[in-house]
């Protein structure tokens, strides 16, 4: 089975990824965990472009073809590869991101991104998402906050503003109010273990009622 | 004058590059000249990890998207800026090397390629675009003797045979033939000062009879 997070920065994506990895081993799984950008050698390289070009003004069709080559190798070397071999795998985000953030985000047509990413994972799309969402201040907030990242994340949050991050929030519930079936929307606003029990919940049902 | 030089490795490109904006200097024409890829601060990171890559077996759709990328910050930060301030830019590689050596060469469809470069290009092509042809052997001998490139273009032609690169060329003729008014097509197999003899003639004749 193949989980993906979305959400907005400080939406809780990588600490509930921890406890759900840790919630399935328990329970003996096989779990791989994963993420985009930047989980193979290239997409490394990738990650530091995106990362540095924060500062640079890089041009907007620039950034969507360096996500969508870190989403090919990410795919090819370690998504497909693993998929059959785990129980779980569980990505923190997904081509769902390219779309909510430069298409919502930034204004790119979203039948082209659609396109461009069908090109890329083909059948290779995710069985359930999470859509861990909260207000866009209280995102931001334990971003900013989050000592290890606080660098890197200053930074972007500086070059990229409220109204943005307000679109992609936007574009997240746009698009999982309209699939739900695979979608869960999860309120991430509260804290750690209340947020996680509402996964778990979810997860259970799935586990119970089967693949499907 | 937004000019490009296209052609297999060893064809001759930047030699014939030089010669051609000595010509035009000497003339009083200011001329600006660029390359695909490497040629923006972005550009020269993408274009190392392509250069890496030869070794890592990089996925097809990764390598596009990569160029792509490039040619993004490439035509938005060097070409466009440049074009209303020079007589003329001349360009090694361009929009069409991703459709000859990913099309052609790689087998990828090449609507799916002429819809990205379009996408990455909008308006901004080139005026004329000379094609300089020459057998792959001769190419490839020439390529490989170049003392400066022989690190990075071993390890390419180790991996890329020789029907790869005939492919290439092939796919070269067919866009030239099927486009005379904007193509010429260049026999880059005899020595340097008569093939440049041949691109001064060309250059020299539109000079002549005005832009267009």
């Amino acid at each position: 089975m193949y989980l993906v997070f979305e959400g907005i920065e400080g939406s809780g994506k990588s600490v509930q990824i921890k406890l759900l990895y840790q919630f399935l081993v328990d329970r003996g799984y096989s779990v791989f965990v994963t993420k985009e950008p930047g989980s193979t050698l290239i997409g490394t390289e990738i990650r530091a472009i995106l990362l540095n070009s924060r500062n640079i003004n890089i041009h907007k069709s620039t950034e969507i073809f360096l996500y969508l080559a870190d989403r090919s190798e990410h795919i090819d070397k370690v998504v497909k590869p693993n998929l059959n071999s785990f129980d779980f795998i569980i990505s923190d985000r997904s081509f769902y991101s390219t779309l909510v953030y430069q298409g919502f985000g930034r204004g790119i047509d979203l039948n082209f991104l659609n396109y461009l990413n069908n090109f890329v994972v083909g059948d290779t799309v995710p069985d359930k998402i999470f859509l861990l969402d909260c207000p866009v201040d209280i995102g931001l907030k334990r971003a900013l906050t989050r000592e290890s990242l606080k660098d890197i994340d200053e930074s972007r949050f500086e070059n990229e503003n409220f109204d943005f991050h307000k679109r992609v929030r936007d574009g997240y519930l746009n698009i999982a109010n309209s699939s739900r079936e695979n979608w869960f929307i999860i309120d991430s606003s509260s804290d750690v273990d209340t947020v996680f029990d509402s996964i778990k919940r979810v997860v259970v049902d799935f586990i119970d009622n089967g693949r499907n």
